[in-house]
């Protein structure tokens, strides 16, 4: 048996690139991609743009396998096919998040040497800005312009701060569909380039392999069980983490890629209306946006609905269910390129009352089939925590999605994909007796006052449960007596006292889980991506010093 | 870029049986295997059994890491089992087709180095008739007796030969639920051997990779579109590819298995009746069987059925759609461990009449996507056959999926496996236009007549279309004038002569094509997994000698 090693034939690379050429074999006719009533491609159509667009990035830019192209754009068309083509170029993809500033965006075409980078004409005057803030003695890459969806003449490349550039309509319109794309030579070859929102911390530049993105791809379409021809709608920005992966997997399964420019509620419930779309992803925000606009007319069919980041708070769900929202949800970073722990839901949950089904959906769940392991364990002794539901340890994975490492940071690389084959994730979790896994906090949201563990998600569920509060997030208030105490800062739907929610705490919680300072915004500040800025908040409770009655 | 190798937690090996303690955890109460009325297996025990079974085969019998591990069973809850236990125990499985005779087994059991064989009671004697072939220097393998179905008492171990032999059951029973499972150290060991049934040459030993086995795992629920927790009837054997891969598919979705002793048409029906069965695989000839029964109910819900081998006749097709079976049809081999190219259905063929809904069925289609590539090429020059449906070529075959190599045949490795990084299936076909993949025949099987190739398949495709030819082969009669004549072996279900099939086929192939023989049979001489044994037929047709009337 030991004569065998991997030989050309079984060894060649694993890659969601070749499910495009598939799809335009098989659904060559159907829509691939949606653009505003008057932009609908074919998979046909797709994967000649592609070809023709992976020839002009190598052969008109000049881009050479394993260099970096990044793009700044929305959920549009030209985003969606430079998933495919910047890699059929042999390049590697870096989509920037379009919520960052110049100089964030600066940084990061410097730190990863990018060659090129698209741009959609929304944010042009950003990058313009970012990449003029490049020292004179460091290159800048080239910039294209995505005008608009629809086609347009041809413009000659030209320098940087001039108003003319090459567009990317006219790169697809000169390029050859006739081009042998790049192949991977290896599947541990990278694919891409993500810099993580950096919540808490500066950005890290995640770089997934082939490989990696090809077992994400099919582990996603199997446990969200997705059928053939989906039309899914775009409401998680494709920047995040490749969107989960289904930026490929809607090649794998032929689906229509619905796009759209803005997420807001009047232009998701109308997309969902004319295109009869049946999927969607997004951040529990988006959730809580949807199942606040008032709708007019119940959705027609079900729209399944996939979450994740942080664990909705239960009267989010059960809102957006009763809209027709079937919620799915799940746990993944950047760093696993995808959900890679969902709430796997069982038969006999069905006949619980609506508030225990809820309380289920919000736990994390079980790994995927493609991840191999996952553990919470005990920060000091490293052991697996007891499986009670309460003992909080540090969640950490190990699996063939996991990213190949941070971009030049050895340090932050083997910080958190450790020697003894596990990635820590920094999150902070129980698992139940029932082995499903339950997110409770990230490691640095964990309040310790008197010497208890304090989950903020915990907290923030309750008081997200109150029927004036609109968003809510739990910090550590630094204490003389206490070291740390909760403080809440919520964003409210009416007019609503401090003293009343604390009330409304002291009835559902732990006393020392209650907080003991509850500060209302008009709006909480948000990061990039959406999430709540708890930086920013750890730092106004900071300012507030150690409450005078917390020695109570 | 080039900093990153791969390290412990990204590449932990890809395995499907990590799937198992999945099901254990998300539907541990859910039915695992059934088997007839009295035994139901949740995945919870399924788990158990597996784990104490895998530590036995470890601590009692002694089997290490690498060594292969034997089987001699129908589709029962313990062949399943043994899907899991084996590999878990660190072994090699290798499931032997039970229709083969002592004396090849024997020969099997020899060059595969089986260290244990786990034999069901109905192949007992074959079993032991294999063992008594090993001269007396040669250590044959411990047997195993899988009693029955349900628990028995453990029966103390003893040497072949006499009538007590160590149980199935006593080795669960004695096992340790909590043994920690031997995982692969390497993606690429080897999990499965699985002989070829030779329908043409000597039994091949197919070895595969975890690695190949969790990549076709995963494809095949993909191309299946298997939704989670089907009921899966297993009509196709377990020993044919390890059922394609569906024995570890249905712990990744949590699928129900139901098993049958054997398959005859009555209990078929029976099982899909009383478990709601939604899918089953199985050979044409299971499709043939299952139409040509005279049906009292139609089905009650429809029963999805994947097909593969050779391409099912468009009659057939017809008949059992009619039934209420929604057929779809593949090919693989067992060197690419289940169906790599499938019949992707498009949606607008559902609007054309059903005979050619039939036509574009029977082909074999496009590649799965987790297929790298497939091609078809001249044998002569290598070079990529024209797209144009009838220029015949060998089908090659590139993927994850693709076997380690042939057990201790360096030289049938080499010749399969090219250094070109092309497996060579010696299969023939063409493709279509739309790029559609067809099966004409196997290399050895196309008639060379006056210089024209004829494919045998599609002259049996319309001795199938003949109301009283029940099933058809067609092989080369030598011709002193024309090289080769097709020749027709036909069994059927009315009385037909000869000179009434050649006119049936005169109107519907051109001349060269057309069979200048028909030899009615009462049945057709099958191969161990239920394919006609075209070997045999040859050797008939060449008895005839050359048709005295041929040169007409």
């Amino acid at each position: 048996m030991d004569q065998f090693k991997p030989n050309p034939s079984n060894s060649c690379p694993l890659t969601p690139i070749t499910f495009l050429e598939r799809a335009a074999t098989v659904y060559g006719d159907c829509p691939s991609v949606i653009h505003t009533s008057t932009t609908v491609y074919t998979w046909s159509q797709t994967h000649r743009r592609c070809l023709q667009l992976a020839s002009s990035i190598a052969a008109v830019c000049g881009v050479k396998r394993g260099d970096v192209v990044s793009v700044v754009a929305p959920n549009t068309p030209a985003m969606y096919e430079l998933h495919f083509a910047v890699p059929m170029s042999g390049a590697i993809l870096n989509a920037v998040n379009t919520r960052l500033d110049a100089h964030t965006i600066s940084v990061l075409l410097r730190h990863s040497e990018s060659k090129l980078v698209f741009v959609d004409f929304q944010f042009k005057d950003l990058v313009l800005n970012a990449v003029a803030l490049f020292p004179p003695n460091i290159q800048s890459p080239k910039v294209i312009l995505i005008t608009n969806d629809a086609p347009s003449k041809a413009i000659p490349s030209s320098t940087v701060g001039t108003d003319s550039f090459m567009t990317y309509e006219s790169l697809v319109e000169c390029g050859d569909p006739d081009f042998k794309w790049v192949r991977p030579k290896n599947e541990w070859d990278p694919l891409t380039l993500n810099y993580t929102s950096g919540t808490t911390s500066s950005p890290k530049g995640v770089v997934h392999s082939h490989r990696a993105l090809f077992v994400m791809t099919l582990d996603a379409l199997i446990d969200w069980s997705v059928p053939k021809q989906p039309v899914y709608l775009w409401t998680l920005p494709m920047f995040h983490s490749n969107g989960w992966c289904f930026t490929w997997g809607m090649a794998a399964v032929g689906g229509t890629n619905v796009c759209l420019r803005k997420v807001d509620p009047p232009a998701v419930y109308a997309a969902i209306q004319e295109n009869r779309v049946t999927h969607m992803c997004g951040a529990p925000v988006i959730l809580n946006m949807l199942s606040n606009f008032p709708v007019k007319d119940p959705l027609r069919n079900p729209v399944h609905f996939l979450t994740g980041g942080a664990p909705p708070p239960a009267t989010v769900l059960l809102r957006t269910e009763s809209l027709g929202f079937v919620v799915s949800h799940g746990y993944g970073l950047t760093e696993v390129a995808g959900v890679v722990v969902s709430c796997a839901w069982k038969r006999e949950w069905n006949w619980l009352p609506a508030t225990d089904q809820a309380r289920l959906k919000a736990r994390q769940g079980v790994r995927t089939i493609a991840l191999t392991e996952v553990d919470v364990v005990d920060p000091v002794t490293g052991l697996s925590v007891t499986r009670d539901g309460s003992t909080l340890g540090e969640i950490v994975l190990r699996g063939g999605s996991l990213m190949l490492g941070y971009l030049k940071d050895q340090k932050a690389t083997s910080n958190a994909m450790k020697d003894n084959g596990w990635f820590y994730t920094g999150d902070v979790g129980v698992i139940h007796p029932d082995g499903y896994l339950e997110i409770k906090d990230r490691s640095k949201d964990v309040i310790i006052t008197g010497g208890e563990n304090v989950s903020s998600v915990e907290v923030e569920s309750v008081l997200y449960s109150h029927p004036a509060v609109n968003e809510a997030a739990v910090v550590a208030r630094p204490d003389e007596f206490w070291g740390e105490t909760p403080c809440a800062f919520v964003s409210v739907k009416e007019v609503v006292e401090e003293k009343e929610v604390i009330e409304f705490c002291r009835g559902r919680l732990p006393h020392y889980m209650v907080p003991k300072t509850v500060v209302v915004f008009k709006e909480l500040p948000k990061t990039a991506t959406g999430k709540i800025q708890k930086t920013r908040l750890r730092e106004s409770a900071k300012a507030l010093g150690s409450s005078p009655v917390s020695r109570l």
